[in-house]
């Protein structure tokens, strides 16, 4: 029988990246897809002691159901370290534990889209981003980015123009998929052009703590006079992803009901693992353990640069990110990132073609490489293989240069 | 400044068993409320031995990003164990792992539900359903039912009346709140019946191992040959509530959407909890554990029912579950469960109004009573209370007869 279907779902289609991930699960593979922490630097061990210790000494507790809201202990560190890290303000009250911050962004579609509302995002943009609102059936628009993140004049000029805009979705830290920072400036003119119309802002934080040098730059919530800014964390990139442990924090008003809605989708995040998590927090010193993270990727973003600019061609531009986990690629205009990952695959090396972190399509020249999942010896081969194969299609479809250059613009 | 919301969160309020649960946290009060199983038969050593095993030997991998599928283990184990205890002819591919049920349900509302579409359930049903559904803003038609569950004539009148039923949202086992469960031919009977219309059934199925004599009965899914019915379980009332660990099994082009909805939401289920499950089941009795836990309630349930015969005035009706959680009761008409609730707490005993179990309101004299999670003496001891403050009710509010008997038809 076939049975009839929302509406919605005519728009949900499988993600690129998890068709390849199940590619790239093969040993020989050197992987550039994904966004996969290091596993060796997984706290592994304090977790085991801290599963034993809580379910020696609260066994009970945390395997039985918890509140909404998540562990009160967790969400008072969260806040503090929020205070303290990114230049915040909030309260334990106005933080909630999610599965993720991949289920704040579910949230925030059930929240603020309704089918036709405007979402305006960078161009490019996070994939699971575009997933996870696709489903509640907004209109994307995309706003043009430069080294420096979205452009504020034409976001501007955009929100005037867009009576529907609900949501306003960033991120201005190391972003996904382009390695980009906001500088300050932006992050304060973002607010001024948002203050004049009823929009909220997600701001989407995973990577901000992982700033190869110098401290992380304040929050866009940090300076965020009216209430209007949600911003999205998680400790997949600093403690372990596989714990789907991420949080909310925003104005009371806002969390509350975020709070609701997530009660209707799962009641609760799973408890051992808030409490894990919690204790390895009260046990350790985070901020050396992110220290290391933050090394060990600087060092391989380093071994990336230094293997494309020693390899790939002149016609091919990349971004240099100074955080983060991955880096972004532009191509010369002619080829087609797709072509180019089917033949990338038959030497062992995957890549997430870039047309797919634009929710309108287009820019099939554009190439997301991910460097933190790999060690120094597979970059640099991965990457000597991937310079193969973009030489091998320039020399079928020679390069046209100024082509190039516009392409960067 | 106020940000627009979308229209969904018009119909979005705080769950009244929340509400309560914040109040029943207090050592003092004898807690009817809530649906909490027995901790003390929590499997706590076995999930820690588990913990220690898991993290010992694969550390990395139940830390690091897993399939949205679940963990492919786990998902066989359910398959057979589903297929083996009721019925069904499931393979792991058509398995998806969920946190918790509950996310199976909202999973569910995104792929089916497009606004003012018809969502057809038990008349009361489980408060949970409502508010995940309730969200893709359906129109709830409520089917009359009696002690064999749903009264499918009058689904079938429903079904031909509503061009826009699309989904048939039925628990069959010990149902929430009533802890009724349909017979055989009532199962087969709504298989007939939703066979004329494209619509997809959805099995919300917590309890039906938790049959206090006997065998559980099959599942509707097992006698569905037209691929239309979607089975969502859980291991809450069996293994813990707290990790969030359930499923959907269904036709393999249904569960594939389920997939694709579910990495939207939170990209996948919880890794280590997964695997504590996994390991726990592959190394233990999980039927024998089952049992213990059967035996438990079953003995609860008696002393409750013991004390209501006992305690309560003859003009107070309630059902005798045969397993499950939960019993319902009716009181007479004049009275007012929500008020008998603030008399009730003022006597430390707590319990959910049975109006917030219907969609679209009213059957305010009606109370779900849960007996999973108190020990047998303060069962007694909150029993005797309640009766009392019943009492003080009706000797407030003279009862007539009739509209009581009335009421329970």
């Amino acid at each position: 029988m076939i049975i009839p279907m929302a509406e919605r779902m005519n728009g949900v289609r499988a993600s690129e990246i998890r068709e390849l991930l199940k590619f790239t699960a093969r040993s020989e593979v050197i992987s550039f897809a994904g966004g996969l922490p290091a596993p060796e630097l997984f706290p592994v061990r304090e977790i085991e002691a801290a599963a034993v210790s809580a379910l020696d000494h609260e066994g009970a507790r945390v395997l039985q159901y918890s509140t909404t809201e998540g562990d009160p202990r967790l969400r008072e560190i969260i806040a503090a370290r929020m205070n303290r890290v990114r230049g915040t303000h909030r309260t334990a009250d106005e933080v909630l534990i999610t599965a993720g911050s991949q289920q704040g962004l579910d949230l925030s579609g059930k929240i603020f889209l309704d089918a036709g509302d405007v979402v305006l995002c960078e161009s490019p943009t996070y994939i699971g981003a575009i997933q996870a609102l696709r489903i509640f059936q907004p209109r994307f628009v995309e706003v043009p980015t430069d080294d420096g993140g979205m452009i504020i004049e034409a976001l501007a000029r955009r929100l005037a123009a867009e009576p529907r805009a609900r949501v306003i979705y960033v991120v201005p830290d190391f972003q996904n998929p382009t390695g980009r920072r906001w500088p300050m400036e932006r992050r304060r003119a973002l607010l001024e052009a948002a203050a004049r119309h009823a929009v909220v802002v997600i701001e989407d934080s995973p990577y901000a703590e992982l700033a190869f040098d110098g401290p992380p730059l304040p929050a866009i919530q940090s300076m965020d006079g009216r209430g209007q800014v949600v911003f999205l964390g998680t400790f997949s990139k600093t403690f372990c992803p596989g714990l789907r442990l991420g949080w909310v924090a925003g104005p009371a008003e806002l969390v509350e009901k975020y709070v609701l809605v997530k009660q209707g989708a799962d009641l609760h995040t799973s408890t051992l693992p808030q409490r894990l998590l919690q204790l390895y927090l009260d046990r350790h010193d985070f901020d050396a353990h992110i220290q290391r993270i933050r090394a060990l990727y600087h060092c391989r973003c380093n071994v990336m640069l230094e293997a494309m600019d020693r390899f790939f061609p002149p016609a091919v531009h990349y971004t240099r990110p100074r955080g983060g986990l991955f880096l972004w690629v532009e191509l010369p205009e002619q080829l087609n990132a797709r072509e180019l990952l089917a033949a990338s695959l038959a030497e062992n090396v995957a890549f997430v073609p870039g047309g797919a972190f634009y929710p309108n399509g287009g820019h099939e020249h554009t190439i997301r490489l991910n460097f933190s999942n790999m060690p120094e010896e597979r970059i640099r081969e991965g990457i000597r293989r991937l310079a193969r194969v973009i030489r091998n299609f320039l020399a079928d479809a020679p390069v046209a240069e100024t082509t190039s250059v516009n392409a960067r613009a």
